[in-house]
């Protein structure tokens, strides 16, 4: 890798542009939220138990990585399949583990307010940072800006942390409208968006239309981060970043620092592998490449099933191919 | 209405048509789900508090209905928006109320499999007599017919009581695979399948493809209600019998009963009633139409808001124009 | 089959049923287009040229099926791929051979206005008895009601011969919307729908809504034939009457003299053929089992291909376990 | 501006950056597609007639941008309503005023292959440079990567011409799959694709996997313009072009010369008024912009309806919001 380790560690709170300082400088004050985030996966043993022994290990391994810190209960943590207990649990032993000066960035989004509303709080007394709040889906019919402003609005005006709205359209079926963003990037207590969408116009949009609240854009994906961070954007919660830390810190440093012809050929080599491991085979396909690269990943909780042989072998490509394996 | 008390009656237990009967003759024996049901809604307080004594009210006054029985914690009931704990309450209030020849169905759905047997288990405790299960969905992009056969037999497998699939695509983005029904149905803790997407040929061909197995059809709404028994279902869950649920009794009593033309005029006026109180305006206008028929609506648990007040006249309009109003 | 030849000839003139005729006694009168049409496959060489004679012996064949007539020109005829002089000349050289008593129901939609009036002019000149008017659709974003409502209508004013609404989303991406339907169903010279997207609640609202005009819908697939004769409907146009003409007139004729109980058998038993040679496989299948059937199907025009030989064995099954071959 | 007249013709033939050029030394010598276009609008009289007269009145301001040439029957082009006759006729008239350093690009995708390579030939005959070939797309479940494969190979195989692949999901419901781009990027007459889905993800990897071949992408929006430039796009066939041609021009100079905040905060005021004349409401309003930007724009065809008023006073404030009026 071109990227030696004292290099990118410098990407951990710096990671913020010129022009970008520049353009908040008038702006609130609010939580630095820039930089890398791997949205941390769940270990389970084989009777699909949290297993928090594995999961220490995990971290131990990403603390020496250059992150700015880690989401804990993103979609790829498989946070609709534990219950509240092993959330705010997960959580807690997470705080346990994280370098102080990393952030811990907490899934609490639920579908109901008054459920966002009191995870929210417990997670941010187990240790949170700040808070990750995808939106609620399942009525998505009803979902509207109206109903959205009204739903984030609650949540911030009572969480002890910040909030980051989260809009993640494979899984939920349903866009954060900018309009709702451009209004809940006003509140004090809203620092930013974790958007999983990848429509580069869109990012930018909100980006305009935000940036002298000093409201900061996250890239939900290493698919677009390049693209993300030449429109605006901070960072990244990168599925990948599970798996192919460094390098995704690499990407960002490269972005921030203006090198952007060696941002392309990194950001190349790592589409196919992120494709694999999100949309295409998703979490059981992350949780397979976590083991040939060191980490812990093991099964999934039902109805998650492991990936086919013939899955499998294409997924291994993906990463073969691109010089990763 | 052309339909009197005494006449509709009959279609408690009764309804199943000649053909079906036949055909059922070398099928397994199963618990005989044929009739209507309406998906109660849950009346909460100005505090968004479970409000037990209005939904007392409400089931006095459904217990004078010709309902087969009631759908508890259906898509309509916010079963999204309530904890574990407050689900399993209210079946148990359910059943105190409810009349004995009628059947109690509770909605068990939980996004991982082993959720979901624990909720399965506590329902049936709690006095359901069988469990509707919704296709688990966050993770869509995974739950192919592997996962989902896997996930419905787990759960069948250890359910002290029997399950119907329910499959409701304009809420989980996922329709369950026809393949997956088909093997499903030989299982012999699952007996029918609640439909909600409403594609008359996908029932038809279910209907066809299980019937010797003495798998039951339901549709999931009033507005293919007809279509659906024309082609072989042998009752529904409806959102607008929480309103009209006469009328949806004296429907389905009419396809049974193979006066087909009468049935047609009725279906008609039912059409844009439904339509308005499900995917149109959601439950809010279900909760609102249901004060104006007597029973206790009230106010949805945020983030699902109240109607606008120009929803509310188009509301009006689509009930009051059919003569229901 | 159980249906005699005398049995269904009925079924050309005669099919409106009682409730029909009586809903209908103080509309204007209009052309009766109630009654099954296959939509006809277009031959074509080896060389991609239209083969007229060929198109001659199939149009033999089915003189002898109790059609209510022809459709030229609709999905199944690729149409889209046909220049304008061959769509005009294939429906000269159907007129030709037709029987007296069936209709020329010939395709003249283009996607814009203009076109598509000059195009039902020359098709009314080469001997249409009435006119299929697909939805314009490549700006689909801006075709509203207002555009629609008002191509339609410059359409039928203009036309010598009546018209046809036709909706086809899987094709287009567009549904014409329920109230440009109802809007247009009071123009005189607009004398249906073809409805080929298969919600049954919409085409019931439909014929709820339009009916008093004397409007006559027709269902869009073999798949929800009796489902929409169920509802109101008065006739199909069906892409499986190429190769099952006789059991489509017969499913249409069980409906329309009211013996539902053998309508939904003989219906089971068409709906993987139907999907077969629709949604699933496309025309290549619907040509390949015109073959099978003794009709001339042969290649499509490229870019359509042959289907790849599992294709081929899939679709054979869809005929062969519902005992049609 | 910021960018000046003589900085911004620069960019006419030798907008290719570096790190492009070194990576397409190995490959086969191809037609320079790099720059800008606009994808030139169609105006028509009252009577809806095309207006030669004001098109090359159009063309004759045009000539005075640093475009790399004009896009003729693109989809703003109206193209689907326009005869062939009309289709070759506007071709013609356009190279007659065409600077001889600009490259007409003609769109001749019909939606058979028959059609469109003879539509080809026509095009290469009345003077087009290169041809953008649509994806056929009304049998769009049969359009897979075999059939477009095949299309697009006897396309390029007898055009006289290069030809450039051309997928526009919204228009057409279909997106190019890259496997089948891939494959055609070897092909000795295809040259390059233009990309308007906007995945900025699939972008890149069609760059990282097509730029051996020296094949080249164009981004078909101005809202992602930058972002498609920063992942190795070349160039831009650009709606927007024809209402604020000077200012596209200088963001792609922006991009090529590395100048990214610069380009930033330009792209920025761009996407506002991109996505208004395009999938907001489309060619009406592009038509309309032109003419506050001292272009003819006029009507469209029919079905193509003028803008409502608020629909025209929405499209003026994106433009003077953003600066531009």
């Amino acid at each position: 890798m071109f990227a030696t380790r004292s290099f990118s560690l410098l990407c951990r709170r710096s990671a913020v542009s010129a022009w970008r300082n520049t353009s908040q400088s008038a702006a609130k004050k609010r939580l630095d939220i820039s930089g890398i985030y791997p949205p941390i996966a769940t270990p389970f043993t084989q009777s699909e138990d949290v297993d928090y022994q594995r999961l220490d290990d995990n971290l131990k391994k990403y603390s020496n990585l250059p992150f700015r810190g880690l989401v804990v209960q993103g979609s790829n943590g498989e946070y609709p399949y534990l219950t509240p207990e092993e959330r705010v649990q997960v959580v807690k032993r997470v705080k346990q583990t994280l370098p102080e000066d990393q952030l811990l960035m907490a899934g609490s989004g639920c579908e109901s307010t008054r459920a966002t509303i009191q995870m929210s709080q417990q997670m941010a007394d187990a240790g949170a940072d700040c808070l990750l709040v995808v939106t609620p889906c399942f009525y998505r019919g009803r979902m509207d800006s109206r109903a959205l402003i009204n739903h984030y609005t609650k949540v911030a005006d009572s969480s002890p942390v910040p909030v980051v709205l989260y809009s993640v359209p494979a899984n939920t079926g349903l866009d954060l409208p900018v309009d709702a963003i451009i209004q809940l990037s006003q509140h004090p207590n809203i620092v930013g968006l974790k958007d999983s969408g990848g429509d580069i116009s869109r990012i930018a949009l909100v980006v305009q239309k935000t940036r002298s609240q000093g409201f900061q854009v996250l890239a939900g994906s290493a698919g677009f981060l390049m693209a993300a961070y030449a429109v605006g954007a901070v960072g990244g919660v990168c599925a990948l970043a599970n798996v192919l830390g460094q390098q995704v810190c690499d990407l960002a440093q490269l972005c921030v620092s203006g090198r952007w012809d060696e941002a392309r050929e990194l950001q190349y080599r790592l589409i196919e592998p992120n494709t694999a491991v999100t949309r295409q085979y998703g979490v059981p396909a992350l949780k397979q490449a976590m083991e040939w690269f060191g980490y812990h990943g093991g099964v999934c909780r039902s109805p998650l099933q492991p990936l086919s042989k013939a899955d499998l072998e294409q997924l291994q490509v993906k990463f073969s191919s691109n010089g990763w394996l």
